[in-house]
């Protein structure tokens, strides 16, 4: 039987904190019974939640800290006041440490990307983390980075982005070159900026043997699920996921009305309810949560703030898969193995 | 009784050119019978499609070229063969000279950008023109750009936005101070790159009469009519939009196949189909079909390519509203009225 998966989770977390953070623990614990916990936060808080779920309690162990990382600090803020205090500091410490293999935090994104990035540190050759989700496309889920880590990048920031989404795409779906397709706002060679352009450039002459650069998507080509992998600056990775989920959610709503104004469209909506509850289900924005960072010495997840205990769940099936998987060797050995290359194609774009 | 609405039609325009653009005008003239169009481009095409369409053809007046822009020439190259000849060119020369009020066009969008730049030139104080469109939100339209028209931008730049867009909304809404909101990852004050950051606080220190700034919004609060008018640089804007697009795409196609999974769902289609026809209206892209490009000295209507004639007829009834409503006087009084503001601010940020 192999170890257990070991969570860590920052129990104050998002906008609710231990009320969201514990209960949705337990859903994925039922889930993946061969999980364990740390939870870092209000003992207080944890331990009355632990109570209505007594399995979650047997296979956790409780660290008190007072100080939690509110959802509007700045990271500098948040670094100064919560290092080696806040639960979220303590959480990511249980994985530097090696008592965790993954941590999960709802918390505040930017002091979430500081404190870890300080703390774990960038794997070599990467200089900034990235955030990776899941975006449901007809054909199956895409690897879509970088949902916002970091504002804007180079080319080597785009090409360290593709291999890390490959690593991620070939354990998720199990396939051993994903194609991967850098966003843009047109398909035609010379549209965009310029370092997208000398991305696609260099992806195409290191013709890597784990990726299948195939050239420039657009954002409609996501959710067409035109590639494995959709790689994109944070920035416009962000307005992408949000307009997508913005969309979907202005449609269900104008269905929702549209089927509740007379009785034969309700009776229609009753003999077909299938067909919606099947829609929500790939839809279900809390079936995407829980965003990857990517290009640390360790594992990280993001939740959504404010999300319920189902949706925080997901979340934590995202870490414990991701270890199963063993995400992590396979981003490093994606990135050794082409060091040569990334070094070679940084010094043509220095020279 | 007023004056006719004159639309020049680059005739050649689009993925199927007059097949397309010929019937999407008969379309329109019969919403609007005080339109009439000058028909540029190969005389032989347009003819064949007039004569099934004898009321557009009393309505029109045929002006033969053989030159006609292709969608994947480079904006440079269709400025050398095409200029005085295409008929893209000789459409905006309509406007030049005063024959048209108006031209629309489905061709090649950086041609048709560069193109209507240099010969119908900039308004005082704008450096690029902009594409505006409407985005259908739950709470009616809402005015969108720059949906592509140029990557990246100053805080002058998007200013300017602000101002066309607002002046844009204005007359189409009838609304005297729309809202307006700054497309940002996040609504804090520190988000998101320098120069949007500072277009807020010009804004704000401006405090406009005819435009009421009230701050970052992010891409899924579009959907949900936030604001009358979301200002954003070409490239976040096109990604926003196609994300949106895909995913309304994407949306209906999971629900048609779940619809159509099992007979009693298929019945509940039938009984339910007036719901479905009601959200297939109000996200239909046909109806959003139809970009102002702004910032010029004439209107310009830019449809999509690859469209049907109904779609293109949308775009048609975009450059007729726009004639009635005037909106080139608004917004060169908008943009006048505010002349020392905006030099002003642009003084501030050289200095």
């Amino acid at each position: 039987m192999p170890q257990k998966v070991r969570i860590a989770l920052d129990a104050m977390g998002g906008d609710v904190g231990a009320s969201v953070v514990i209960p949705g623990a337990a859903v994925s614990l039922k889930r993946h019974p061969d999980s364990e916990f740390l939870l870092y936060g209000d003992s207080k808080l944890i331990d009355a939640e632990l109570a209505k779920h007594p399995a979650l309690k047997a296979a956790s162990r409780v660290i008190h800290t007072d100080v939690a990382i509110s959802n509007d600090e700045k990271p500098s803020h948040a670094l100064r006041r919560g290092r080696k205090t806040s639960s979220m500091w303590l959480a990511i410490d249980a994985v530097k440490r090696g008592e965790a293999d993954v941590v999960v935090s709802a918390g505040n994104t930017g002091a979430l990307m500081a404190m870890a990035r300080l703390h774990l540190r960038t794997l070599p050759g990467i200089d900034r983390p990235a955030i990776a989700a899941l975006w449901p496309t007809v054909r199956g889920d895409t690897v879509v980075l970088d949902l916002g880590a970091s504002i804007g990048g180079d080319a080597h920031h785009l090409v360290s982005l593709a291999e890390m989404g490959s690593a991620m795409a070939s354990v998720l779906f199990n396939i051993e070159r994903p194609t991967v397709g850098l966003l843009n706002i047109g398909r035609e060679e010379m549209k965009g900026h310029e370092e997208i352009r000398e991305a696609a450039e260099q992806l195409r002459a290191m013709n890597l043997p784990q990726l299948n650069y195939v050239g420039f998507v657009e954002s409609d080509d996501i959710g067409r699920g035109a590639v494995d992998v959709v790689v994109t600056e944070g920035y416009s990775g962000n307005i992408a996921l949000k307009a997508a989920e913005g969309t979907a959610r202005q449609m269900s709503e104008f269905l929702r009305n549209a089927l509740t104004q007379n009785w034969l469209r309700r009776l229609g909506y009753l003999l077909a309810r299938g067909a919606f509850q099947a829609l929500r289900a790939k839809m279900d924005p809390n079936k995407s949560n829980g965003g990857m960072l990517l290009g640390l010495k360790g594992l990280v997840v993001k939740s959504h703030g404010g999300i319920s205990a189902e949706g925080f769940a997901y979340a934590v099936d995202v870490g414990y898969e991701m270890v199963r998987c063993d995400l992590l060797t396979k981003i490093t050995q994606m990135i050794n193995s082409d060091g040569s290359a990334l070094a070679q194609t940084a010094q043509e774009a220095v020279s």
